[in-house]
């Protein structure tokens, strides 16, 4: 096992694609199972989601959101309920045909997602005003079957959670799916450390029943798009379908208006990318299973296990994820393993550190080196863990400013696309332009950003009149 | 909507059955969906369970353990691998043919329980004793085609947690499960206030694969045990089956030992029905989603909201799950609301309240009203607590102990049958005596408690020499 997790990953430079599945498998994210397309997450991958559920969790139930659990299987009939819906997923169901021995009538649907559960259910618990908002979210795993198939970037089967509410007025549906699309931002800049684009889908792009969809969007090293989370409003289409009704203030019947909005673990897939290098994973403090990797140098020699076992409790003790290793492996072959797992922040302790009363601390994300006094060990790791962050934030800030590139015509639009990034381009609104954009670049319309600052009036594409900024992208 | 949440449920002495579905139903702990057997999870039934996995996942990682993600799906022939354990699931199997339009070769079953792919899993990560143990833990749903149904007790699809562990040693395995099923008792004493029955299964109720089955079983006041969450010990049976591996401290090729364990959504009818009474859910504290709630009494006269709010922002402040009703509802209305929904402890504060400088607190387990002064709200609330906690407890404790009926004759355990609960029952060892018991009466071997005090040497049913001490009950 030794040798094989310490030899080096693919350089980034040299095949990005094997670097990123070096990293999920190297770093013990994932493994493959042996259902193809369906991936094992293993605990130390888990534990990054579990970080991400406990601050979702949070923020939805600060913003009046109930925890729900629908059935794992949809009737087909149910799923045939709302049109574009049903065209948009069933390519890529899984269907139950048989159970208990006995063929089904209905055949049964692996959920790809919930709108028709949530949607029926609501029909049967909603018929006032008063019985509005209905703010449910869902953790569960939804399936999809998928040709082609990346760890956490496009899967058979991945974790999520799935808001599903209902409002009085299209008001306050609407102030819902903006709300949403900033808590998962807050996501980002607070945990993540990445910087996502917002705005608003085409209609080409948007979800397969909503009426609008927004994104958060973020930008991967090799120049292409991660759409990282969507919420969508859709308007009183599923209401209308399985007739939600509910009785007004002015007593007459209406159709309540609804949002739908979620994030995946496909997020690991944009940690993984933003942050990752060529000795592994680079892991943003707040979101690290392990924050702090203690690490005895020289441990044979007395004394270093008891004063890194002390560091060690004093850090524990505030509150710090914190892990000892006083395994009998080499210093060395430490260094490289907790490199790989992208652990923040490393704290060495050997007899020359103990001699000087002193600590040696490792940033992961630049590899700087500080000595301090063994004093400081609390202040000082709290303050550099909240150092990475920023640093790691910025840095990624930075690449993403760098690869916007406005462009007027064809000629600049495909530069941009060679430098990787985003063209940001003025648009008539037409669908046309966008399917020719991707038939003859592979970049489709990541979004309108919200920031909507015209630079031109002239869509490049068929000359016409364009007054809507578009980002466009490769994506995954 | 007001007149049937305020409608009386049927009472426990007129139809026990009917009892408990009217309180999942009137407490919106659950809703149906459109495939029978499927249950939804509603806010406040899933909420309790939240509390279930909160308690219990602090557990488990406290004591080594790791979350992971396994897939939802395992091939037909996966399952097949060890032959005892597809022999007890392959009559519940939802099996899915069809994949993306396309006839699915392997057929996928919906997982039951995880024990194949953990295995298999286990196979590709273990090579040496350096990896064990291995403490993994899943939560989960799993999908089980049941004929009758019954929500929480028996589902075509419930919520659970699955423990999946490895080790180097036939006896640190076993010590795994014992400790796990000590975790269960504990989650009983300390947040359920239900007390288990614990002991190991007898061969013939074991669980499909494992060498052994501990248990913990709860009585219900309709006389029947409620089997609440299992622990297995598995051997090495399927270890060998999935060829898992490893190389010893002496060099030399071994298989693991290996353990499961798990609880689920089953809890909450324990819950249920051995708390519950004909006003409806009787919530244990420390489980309860709303600990207490704040319910102003004539609202209308000045003053009142001002203070009830002062009240619920004082206890929110210390951390207690606090509601404050101040619809328009009437009082009286909101007291059954909310002792419907099984709410510890009720906070009322009205005009003559205010004007003595007095709270008003009623328990909802005995319906004691109790009036303190309003500088003793936090303390006397966090006893009251703890004393409702301790009364539900021991309650149930006293139902327990005064339904082990001791029996030496058939004559005996039919009275004990009679009377409800368990028959304690010398035992041969026989699974004759066993099925000829289920056969007559309907009654299983629950478990050989731990506990083992003969009181007799013949078994009362072959009349051979008896060792075993036996619980028999009725069940769920």
């Amino acid at each position: 096992m030794e040798q094989i997790k310490n030899q080096s990953i693919t350089r980034q430079e040299d095949d990005f694609a094997q670097w990123y599945t070096d990293v999920c498998r190297k770093a013990e994210l994932m493994d493959y199972s042996s259902v193809k397309g369906f991936i094992i997450y293993r605990p130390y991958g888990y534990a990054i989601w579990e970080q991400i559920q406990a601050y979702l969790d949070k923020r939805f139930k600060e913003t009046g959101h109930e925890n729900v659990y629908m059935p794992t299987v949809i009737p087909a009939s149910l799923l045939q309920k709302e049109k574009d819906h049903v065209e948009g997923f069933a390519p890529e169901c899984l269907i139950a045909t048989v159970g208990g021995g006995t063929k089904i009538d209905d055949p049964l649907i692996i959920r790809p997602t919930s709108e028709t559960l949530f949607t029926e259910h609501y029909a049967k618990i909603i018929s006032s005003y008063r019985d509005l908002p209905k703010l449910y979210n869902q953790w569960c795993s939804v399936v999809r079957w998928e040709k082609t198939t990346r760890p956490f970037l496009r899967g058979a089967e991945f974790l999520w959670q799935e808001g599903h509410t209902m409002h009085e007025t299209e008001e306050e549906a609407r102030t819902e799916t903006l709300k949403m699309l900033e808590i998962y931002d807050d996501l980002g800049r607070d945990i993540l450390a990445i910087p996502f684009s917002k705005g608003r889908k085409t209609d080409k792009e948007k979800f397969a029943g909503a009426e609008e969809t927004y994104s958060i969007e973020a930008l991967m090293p090799d120049g292409k798009a991660l759409q990282s989370g969507t919420t969508h409003y859709f308007g009183q289409g599923f209401a209308k379908a399985f007739n939600v009704q509910f009785q007004g203030r002015d007593g007459k019947l209406a159709y309540p208006h609804q949002t739908s909005w979620g994030v995946s673990t496909r997020l690991l897939g944009a940690i993984i990318m933003v942050h990752g290098d060529d000795n592994g994973l680079v892991l943003p403090p707040y979101v690290a299973p392990i924050q702090v990797i203690v690490i005895p140098v020289a441990q044979q020699k007395p004394g270093v296990i008891p004063a890194a076992r002390e560091l060690y409790n004093t850090l524990k003790e505030t509150g710090l994820r914190v892990k000892l290793d006083e395994s009998d492996k080499t210093a060395g072959w430490k260094f490289s393993e907790y490199e790989m797992k992208g652990i923040p922040l490393r704290v060495e302790i050997g007899p020359r550190d103990i001699e000087n009363g002193a600590v040696t601390l490792v940033k992961r994300n630049t590899g700087e080196k500080i000595t301090i006094k063994k004093e400081e060990l609390v202040d000082k790791v709290s303050s550099l863990l909240e150092e990475i962050h920023k640093e790691m934030y910025q840095k990624a800030y930075r690449y993403l400013n760098e690869h916007i590139t406005e462009v007027t015509n064809k000629e600049e639009f495909d530069q941009a696309m060679e430098k990787g990034g985003y063209a940001k381009m003025m648009w008539c609104g037409n669908r046309a332009c966008e399917d020719k954009i991707k038939e003859e670049t592979n970049a489709t319309a990541r979004c309108l950003p919200f920031n909507q600052i015209p630079f031109s009036d002239v869509c490049p594409v068929c000359g016409k009149k364009a007054e809507k900024v578009v980002l466009f992208a490769k994506a995954y």
